[in-house]
């Protein structure tokens, strides 16, 4: 191979301004550190877990709130110290395009709000971290993910189990083989809900019932520890309280397959407390966790003996990892498209409820 | 009303022939405390488990051997002191009708020759005692059933687990409504099955795979703790050694509701160790045992601590009931109907797998 003296000096020259050109870059995010973070919704959720993790993130910063309670503002204003330029309302949010000092919007809101959100914050410009479940639909989840897409900004779900140790642990022990091919997952969540009033039981903001609130723990510990993403489901629904559960379901157990010949078996319910878990077993041991997706107090056992790890503020990692994905310019692990997955697998359950049918999931 | 002198004479006279009858077959049960067993079928759980539990029951003996392997003969009838007029093999062993020292013949044979070996101890004027599952088929079941009610025989089969102290504690209380309404089970069992060339990897002997052999303990424990027969079921298989796993179900796992709404998920498998197993959970509270289905060792957990209770011999346990039973003259509780029953869900977890729907048990 020659190359033509104008082509080497080309090249140089362009390899040159390149390398300039990044070195600058290295600079500008070697000086930024921080991600400002925006919280939409400052219900119990954002005020019990997100505000206070957001005290412990090394890169993750609470710089803004947007809520639809005027009586907040002052509160978390003062509370936080978050100038008042950086708090809106849902009418006003969208002026959030020419602020600079967010970067991050974290859309905790009832999940029939996520889409809109997130879709009107990737048109203002920023970075969106939305809660599980994604959207109350794939459709939204698509919606969604194109949104992010076209305006150039990053998207991430608020899988927090998957920053946690004992379940990075789990996973790793999965899929290194250790315990075997894998055969079998039971994974279940569930807890028993107070409050009939609330929106989780309103079909049009929580999209469904158990299974879209908690029962998706299960679903993601069921994708996570495999890396697959399940073939088909079948799954049937109970309900004892069909007054309070009127809109979204109450009980659900389902099975579902993965292309490996994985074979699952799940639960969710609002009814009762008690299954907070999961358990894999390979063809020469298996391990666990229990309780699985508190927020606290994560324990675990194996056939080789307890699975210990220091206990994490799993939202401050979550929103680290999101933050220097931002930074590094890198995509999240916790992206759009897995909450999309998620979505997809949970249609089907549901579709198999309905039809009495064993349900393929459909593809990304 | 008005009776002739004729009438009350003769139906006192009648009440007084009864009235003796009766009082000479009270002495005649007064007299015998004890029930004569032969084992039909001399394999491991004969030879491990159910001679030596003969040895420790108060109500049941061992006093005859059926085998087709001529060298066990002597080896037992030494081992056992078993009279050679006791001693049968599969080609005479309908002349044990002339054999007035066997009661009751405990069919422990692979599961394809339950029926015949029902049937003939039946018709040669045995109860019978019967291994689970109770047969390849519910239509099997159904003429065993029929079988020894033609010979008026008592047929119960070997639900060992219904007799242990844990599961009568665990159904005790979930029925006593302890733990407000039932809202799920969560029941599985399986091992890593060994020798790949014997009968239960057979499907005329075994009639299925790990479902057959002990999911049906899964199975059991649904249908103990609530007192429910199965409405519907959905369910899955996946084979990861289909050679090893030609003829029979390696992994299965099912839903399963109940009438009541109580919404079960469970598993099975031949592929590996590690679930032996239910949990309960009701409004309120919720008790579990693992493990569940052992022969010993049997361990409990609930809501409100540790639940320990003496181990015992569950072999001794079931023959000395079925020979109360028998003194008696009452139905076992673990009877043919009930054995029914379980291969009725069974069938319809195998029909849910081949046609993927939701599919109906039949009512026995």
């Amino acid at each position: 191979m020659t190359l033509s003296r104008r082509t080497m000096l080309g090249s140089t020259a362009a390899l040159t301004a390149s390398t300039l050109l990044s070195q600058a870059n290295a600079r500008a995010a070697d000086e930024k550190t921080t991600v400002n973070f925006a919280l939409v919704g400052l219900g119990s959720l954002s005020t019990n877990q997100i505000a206070p993790a957001l005290q412990k993130t090394k890169h993750a910063k609470l710089a803004g709130i947007v809520t639809g309670t005027p009586e907040k503002e002052k509160i978390w204003a003062d509370k936080y110290s978050i100038k008042p330029e950086n708090i809106y309302n849902y009418e006003n949010f969208d002026k959030i395009a020419a602020n600079d000092n967010i970067d991050v919007v974290y859309i905790v809101l009832p999940n029939g709000m996520h889409k809109e959100f997130t879709v009107r914050g990737a048109n203002a410009g920023k970075h969106v971290l939305c809660e599980k479940p994604m959207a109350n639909s794939s459709a939204d989840c698509r919606e969604m993910i194109a949104a992010c897409k076209q305006n150039n900004r990053k998207l991430a779900v608020g899988y927090r189990c998957q920053f946690e140790p004992h379940h990075l642990y789990c996973r790793e022990t999965v899929q290194s083989g250790k315990y075997g091919p894998l055969h079998a997952i039971e994974a279940g969540f569930g807890f028993k809900i107070g409050d009939p009033n609330q929106w989780r039981l309103k079909a049009d903001l929580a999209g469904g019932g158990a299974l879209m609130d908690v029962g998706i723990y299960a679903l993601q510990a069921c994708r996570f520890l495999t890396g697959e993403e399940p073939v088909a489901v079948t799954a049937q629904e109970t309900k004892m309280n069909p007054k309070k559960f009127a809109e979204v379901d109450e009980t659900i157990t389902w099975t579902m397959t993965m292309p490996s010949g994985v074979n699952c078996y799940c639960s969710t319910s609002y009814a009762f407390n008690g299954i907070n878990r999961f358990n894999a077993y390979g063809q020469s041991g298996w391990l666990g966790l229990d309780p699985a997706y508190s927020y606290k107090g994560i324990k675990g056992e194996s056939k080789d003996g307890p699975i210990q790890f220091d206990q994490i503020d799993q939202f401050a990692a979550e929103m680290d990892a999101f933050a220097k994905c931002i930074l590094e310019d890198r995509q999240s692990s916790v992206s759009g498209e897995e909450g999309l997955r998620d979505l997809l697998a949970i249609e089907a359950i549901y579709e198999s409820i309905q039809s009495g049918k064993r349900t393929q999931v459909q593809k990304a």
